[in-house]
């Protein structure tokens, strides 16, 4: 089997060398690794290997990394089985760019994850997301404990352009992370309403942010973002267009690392390897 | 002579008929012509045309213009000379890539203009500006009536990297546009050290803005933006360094665009034909 | 109506006042205008103008141009009516990415085109064409005859990742301009597998090409590019990968234009208003 | 003191521990580790690690890691000391961008090395070269012997737009890397002239790239490169001034990777770290 082996710890002498020797003597062969300290004096250092394993299993090598390795660094870490797919939920509203745009993608298999259900607070959509195969859940707004109850057992839940905002109850009680995307290079015009904001404020480059949802809105640990060159020739209607092409992509891209275990969050910042 | 005409006007029927025909008329050959309108129904139209004149000055060409097209179109329009460079004043702190970029751009003909002088509130760069044949003036911080003096019959004033904050008065006094280059991607990290904003907030770009200055700082129109990629890899300090790249190219092209009458201001946003 | 004149002539004195004065004196108002000279003297000079009509129709309009302007001045000229969609045809092989792209930009009112029917060398997409209420025809390759037979009528032909060779007579008999999108960046790895080839070159950027064709196979004026930054992670597979997002894009865009109008030809190059 | 372990090797089970395990023994705290395989099964495997030694110098180190890893995991390996700049002798033409770029930033500290002199065929830098400091050696075309012994010594030599074709004969004497800068987006447009003959082609994007000198003309390893848009406007002038922007950015980041031992070559492409 092929798993991930994430760890957040701090910095010290031998930690490479002590995980790369514990995995070596378990029979795990390292085909990937990547490390980033803030600092080597008393910073936070991150990293990701993935490996192939020959024999055993998945548990086990988590019991042994935690007796001889984790507990002793004052690790924080998280082994995960690469073979399986994740379980990931999309939600949507009226505009469909995105949505359409990772149905396709997981279809033609860039994305390594199962799409357990598409729910909506519109009902436009149905047709579309039928024709993949998926399930597709009309929720109107607001019915935050039906869409709770849809979201169980979700790996990760994937905003895909749904505007309605989730209370800090709902955030709590939902046990998966999710990632938004903000039509809007943030911190520039956190908000509604970004593109109308943009163009009246003349700049002459928009984006879009893919983050993880906090309580606080718009206002979580970034995973990617993008940008596309725009001039006093676009208005608000044509920044939109230009717009879905940016939020499709980094939406795509940060789901993509999330599914592939690159992103460690830091506070509220992201390593993403 | 080679001249340029610069029309801002309520936009409406045979402008551009109007002003072409005038020109034709007068003997000057259009050689470039660039329009905008925000709305062909009773939006704001602009213009930029670039032409020869055979024979003839400018001032008379203005005269008839305002006679025969300018008053009867309701337009605000200004006319220049092509051939005569723009009297531009640098002004600059400690950190001198944005200076020393724009004086070899000078020097190699890429900036249509005269560097009358360069003014800092400190004393370091005195050598590099002389090396090029061109006045240094130390002037401490504050001294806003002395530096007034100095940067009067300005066409252009630039900060390039001046860090001090000019008073409102000092800008209704100054009597030429200014153009500041601001470190951050506006309107993200107004103000001071936005590169450890970025950093704290985790973005994944980072960029510059140039933009014409008013009294409410981090605000004026802004002329140009760039930006460039980071990760979690670079901290405030390899930001700083990335961001002297985007600074100097975005500071420099808004100039030239300046420099070469691009630029329409139209409320708080640009024209840039 | 709408309509949009487009023109190519050696450049002279007094063409824009020519163009604007006819436009202004047959009542119609002109919402939108661009040119460009090669070189004010002795030159080519291009113009594109948008106009609203109030009365009249473009027929009429044509024959008073030619008689008035376009002769005298020697112009290559074309009037089109800007509220009649193109008729668009798109040819496929087996890579979808580009298709539904285009499909689902259509369906979101991004191109304003008919789309006549869909053609491929492969039976596969038929259910994903139909869907959007679109002919899918599977014409086995090769059959020339057949092909130019489902394309009599086209206003535009998109070879949207068609990946068969299309012979000099065949272009001589389409009677369409036909748009292709190359994935690499032209005249870089022209030809076939060029993301292997840019792989094994370890290039630091890939990109995507749109151009015309003409017979000389990936030669033809281009329309379009855009690039993504790879590193030696990426083998050819990621690079096809990420190629997919580019291609799409470019493609669209270059669609987009020609379907507007924008796009003149000269001699292999192309001035995109 | 601060050293840079360097590894190619073929890929197997247990580099990574083998490594970290010798430099933990060693005394050596790692700060920064990265890794490529090309294929964990079979493929090459690329390493580097920047650690810090406590005690004990780098040649004993360099000695102890040959027995005890180097020669039983069949390596190919450098081991550098990070606290001792390279030296770097510049080559020039007539373009002087790229050359004063690179003596701004080694004066603004961003570059670790020392920069030996620099040699041109042409006399008319001097008075900027030794403003910095810096020798200014005049060596008229051609003249290889003289060249050669200014280079004694080199680290790294770099062509910072240098206009001359080096022979293969002087390649294999001169003993040290060079790194060229190609005025293009290679692998279009090799050759002389690219801007005119980018402008030819009518592409819409043109380029830079940094790259390893080889006895074939701008086909060696690819270290960098970065592109601007470009649009009917820009004829080849343009392009040239757009393009020194560019070429000086790229080759700025490429000689300072090479300096802090970021770049593996395999074959004719680069890893960099």
């Amino acid at each position: 089997m092929n798993g991930r082996l994430l760890i957040t710890c701090p910095d010290r002498h031998g930690i490479v060398a002590a995980v790369a020797g514990f995995l070596a003597g378990s029979g795990a062969n390292i085909t990937s690794s990547d490390q980033h300290s803030t600092d080597p004096e008393g910073g936070e250092f991150f990293m990701r290997m993935e490996f192939a394993l020959e024999q055993g299993d998945i548990g086990a090598l988590g019991r042994a990394f935690a007796q001889e390795v984790g507990e002793r660094l004052d690790m924080d870490w998280r082994l995960t089985d690469a073979d399986t797919p994740k379980r990931m939920i999309l939600l949507v509203s009226r505009e469909d760019h995105c949505l359409v745009d990772l149905l396709w993608r997981h279809r033609r298999g860039e994305l390594p994850a199962e799409i357990a259900l598409v729910a909506s607070n519109h009902p436009d959509h149905r047709t579309d997301v039928e024709a993949f195969g998926v399930a597709y859940h009309h929720v109107p707004y607001p019915n935050e404990p039906e869409l709770l109850e849809l979201l169980g057992g979700a790996d990760l839940i994937v905003l895909a352009r749904y505007m309605r905002i989730l209370s800090g109850e709902f955030l709590e009680q939902v046990g998966a992370p999710i990632i938004n995307i903000h039509h809007s290079f943030l911190p520039a015009f956190a908000g509604a309403d970004p593109y109308r904001r943009a163009a009246e404020r003349g700049v002459k480059i928009i984006g879009a942010t893919a983050h993880y949802v906090t309580e606080e809105l718009d206002a979580g640990p970034i995973i990617e973002q993008d940008v596309a060159r725009v001039s006093h020739r676009e208005g608000p209607e044509a920044m939109m267009r230009i717009g879905r092409d940016i939020e499709r992509t980094v939406l795509a891209r940060a789901v993509k690392w999330h599914l592939e275990d690159r992103v460690l969050v830091h506070g509220n910042r992201t390593v993403v390897f």
